[in-house]
């Protein structure tokens, strides 16, 4: 439960649909979500317009804080090759953490089964992002065909951190050399 | 709803279990099972001791199917590389299937989260029966490092599944390249 007294109902809720669903899964119940963040109902629905509509809202105020800890800093002097390992060192980190669960963009758009859903349709432009990122750092190394390796990249991403979420593997030993592999397939530099 | 009249009430469940929970999620309710099995809850707790028991069972039950399905022939005459290619031409013609939702058994377990629930152990031995296939062949192909390609494969298999599942990527022109150029980093015949 969250008791930082300055958190407005808003934010409480908003914590709670980022932190709770992530580890019990989409299905946890509304009376779950307010309890945890101390806020009534009464008072979630005046602030959201469904469940749906606070975990979407959840997900579109996270993700700013995803791609910080995500991404590599802007112009950080590093190479577009460099800036791509550097996604993959902080999975790999991340991953370590017991409470580590995989990219939860991933996990809420296979439990909701459906893409129109509105937290669906959030996390599917946060990966987007993702996406896009590889394909301009891509494009920028010189890869080969920097389309194939941003849909490359992805795909590693998605597999490695439903594997480490699932506690299928720790993915030492194992995410460094696959990117590389692709990268060097790439003549990516 | 099932309508076949041979089936058991416990065929009939099992079936119910393994196509409601891959299209709607595992929080379907014990309800809306047994509904569309067009069974008693009364008779359904007969049979199972609950509704995770249902769905372990329903995992196990297929699991012989979805190794048929996914899987070469034994001794088909196919090289090694080419045995591992051929689950990935499968995990790709499967994708394009509009009721396609990704992998099962991977999807079991992030929607669980726990892996002690009894569907996840069932669905995690399933996975570790594909990655030995992959070692195996991995192993009779000469690749440089075994154990590290099996890891890669199931990695790609499982972001493959995930991505096409949540209609991300359509795997046309992906999964075939990605796994020839870990194969070939692999030195794998």
């Amino acid at each position: 439960m969250t008791t930082k007294v300055k958190q407005s109902p808003r934010e409480r809720l908003l914590e709670a649909a980022a932190t709770l669903p992530y580890r019990d899964g989409v299905g946890i119940g509304v009376e779950a979500l307010c309890k945890a963040a101390g806020v009534s109902k009464r008072s979630m629905y005046q602030l959201f317009e469904s469940k749906d509509e606070l975990l979407a809202a959840s997900l579109k105020e996270r993700s700013a804080a995803f791609v910080a800890r995500a991404l590599p800093p802007a112009d950080d002097g590093r190479s577009p090759r460099e800036r791509i390992l550097y996604v993959f060192e902080r999975v790999e980190s991340l991953a370590g953490a017991p409470e580590f669960r995989g990219c939860w963009y991933l996990a809420v758009q296979i439990e909701l089964k459906g893409q129109s859903h509105p937290a669906s349709r959030v996390a599917h432009q946060i990966k987007a992002q993702l996406t896009a990122f590889f394909h301009a750092e891509a494009e920028r190394g010189g890869a080969s065909a920097p389309g194939l390796l941003a849909r490359q990249l992805i795909l590693v991403f998605d597999g490695a951190s439903a594997s480490a979420g699932i506690g299928a593997d720790h993915l030492t030993g194992l995410i460094s050399p696959t990117v590389t592999t692709l990268l060097d397939a790439a003549d990516m530099h």
